[in-house]
């Protein structure tokens, strides 16, 4: 960065991770974020300003009202959250702004209209995000742990379940796609852990990979659960997707499990520093042809494996790296999913996914829970 | 809007509600939104395109894919986002656009390096997302009923505790701030609501209105319970607050939540078609500093009443209209909170909140619960 060039951010560190990461202050209302050569500055309002304090990783802490005051006394009946930004860059001296992609225009177009110049740079804004410590390790893992706990404690419950005629009954009623996703949802909550969008999803439902999943839950076919919870604590992700069936799977349904599976574990032994995302997802997708799987649109809807194979995952669910058509260089220290699918209506839908940390030598699993298809 | 204008989104619906509003589809990988006269398009991944269609409530549903390949054919290796949005945009004959003030300053830059003319408006970016539909006053009343039933079961443990010396005692260990929250988020997964930093804080912790609490609740002090959860299922928040003691309140503590009580009742009392947010606001900080309370900082820290006294709730827990310093008028079908706090750390801390919808004549209570000091 030259000297007169800072980093500006303009955002709710709630959705924004990349002023959380850079502050670890969480707030729900825009805040503003400074940075002159790794001195960091925000600025807060009054409600604020005291737990930012006591909480935020940063080496300043300013008060919006102090800042906006005296804009008032010169004259400035009402002034905007530009004018308290500009306000702090003119004491830094500082023209040259760099933001991240996301920045808002509105902000953008009135810091230009005062004469700043505004630029951007590739994804990722911050490149060390992608690596991660042993500590942020240490807290996708946790995660990952509960995630595990909250899966195997719904696989338990299907496994307990009864087959009556096509529905799957349990605790004296059918069993539904809804109860589970409760049960894992508020199990992970117990865990100081927070679920949305959990899938389960059975049968063609599974088909549409994002699909959550509805009503009774069906003996002999496919159910696909994927569960990817935050830590309320940490505001660290896991992922892991299972594939279960409750009775038999068909001899169909079968074969493409063990082709999945065969592909994801073969993915997850090519994961090491230097190698192409690219190439790991091409290699899959080459497995996947060869044994008959083809990937398109037909009758009306995409079939076969039409995902990327991985992402990465840390304080945003979906962040870099990606394992996909892209183009990525896995580098040590980076945590990503490893989840190669197969999904065709008259067959079933599966999908296997592991979350791996990339090492100089290949991987490490963070995950634990068993793959077994029938229950 | 001109012949040639376009509002253009490109955004994840999972974080950007301006975005769910407009399509009412969620997905949580940044898509392309397309308005022309009326005419709403979408543009999605082969990964979300099926749910797409049959889920968003947009007259089209276009292929990402299927946009993109010709882009290579002639010639484009790696067509991005932008280059996939010109092609639509040329279509349409569209070289205006208008987009939200956080629209992305990277797409911003290079949809103008490409020629097209991009505006933005004041919030909030679709005027009718401020007035509430009576689906979605029924969608809020559900999140607030699931909330108050969450407080309630709180506020039941805390009142079933014993007192211990300094200590609330319950279930055969000390009672903490970590396991009230437990127990209200846990209840509201139940009910299918995502409540994420819920605030139980007592004493001087709650003197910090942002603090969520943490450790021992102590008898005959201040524990300000705030609780905003949002409904998995329809994606609408609710919000509410009650202040309680265990055992005695103070004669200044009481007074204080009197104080507050009455500013509170006269508040709402206060909401109405066409009266002045900035109104009502000013009216309870004068009550306030006629009762003797003042605001401001004092030995290092914020004291008073040092926040607003509402904002609106919907798909966001924050979003117009405020009840606050900023000039906002408020008309019939806003859904706002009402939320006056006094905090003073020799004292304690109170905030009572309500939800309510501005009518002609007034406003309609949507909390039920309670408001008592001392269980």
């Amino acid at each position: 960065m030259s000297n007169d060039q800072a980093i500006l951010m303009i955002a709710n560190s709630e959705t924004d991770s990349n002023l959380y990461y850079a502050t670890k202050f969480l707030a729900p209302d825009p805040f503003i974020f400074i940075q002159t050569h790794g001195h960091k500055t925000i600025v807060m309002s009054d409600l604020e300003l005291d737990r930012a304090k006591a909480q935020a990783r940063v080496n300043e802490v300013l008060s919006y009202s102090k800042i906006e005051q005296p804009l008032k006394e010169k004259g400035l009946a009402d002034p905007k959250t530009i004018d308290v930004v500009d306000a702090c860059l003119k004491e830094r001296g500082v023209k040259r702004l760099l933001v991240p992609g996301e920045f808002g225009f509105r902000h953008a177009e009135a810091l230009r209209a005062k004469g700043y110049f505004l630029t951007t740079k590739p994804d990722p804004f911050f490149e060390e995000r992608v690596l991660k410590s042993s500590e942020e390790i240490e807290a996708i893992t946790e995660t990952q742990r509960a995630t595990e706990a909250a899966t195997e404690a719904a696989i338990e419950v299907i496994r307990e379940s009864k087959i009556k005629k096509d529905e799957l009954h349990w605790s004296g009623g059918v069993l539904t796609a809804e109860a589970i996703k409760k049960i894992i949802n508020v199990k992970l909550m117990e865990m100081d852990c927070i679920a949305q969008h959990t899938i389960v999803a059975c049968g063609i439902q599974g088909c549409d990979p994002h699909d959550e999943g509805s009503g009774p839950l069906r003996p002999n076919q496919s159910i696909v659960m994927d569960v990817f919870p935050r830590s309320g604590r940490t505001r660290y992700y896991a992922d892991m997707t299972r594939t279960v069936v409750k009775g038999r799977a068909s001899d169909a349904l079968r074969k493409l499990y063990d082709t999945v599976r065969r592909a994801q574990e073969e993915g997850i032994e090519r994961v090491r520093d230097g190698v192409e995302g690219q190439t790991i997802h091409q290699k899959i997708m080459t497995t996947f042809e060869q044994s008959g799987y083809e990937t398109g649109p037909k009758n009306g809807r995409m079939q076969g494996f039409f995902h990327g194979t991985g992402h990465g995952v840390g304080l945003d669910i979906h962040e870099p790296p990606r394992i996909s058509k892209a183009k990525w260089t896995l580098k040590a220290g980076e945590v990503v999913t490893v989840e190669p699918g197969l999904y065709y209506p008259e067959i079933g839908a599966v999908r296997i996914e592991d979350l791996v940390v990339v090492t100089k030598t290949g991987c490490t699993n963070l995950t634990r829970s068993p793959k077994v298809l029938e229950l």
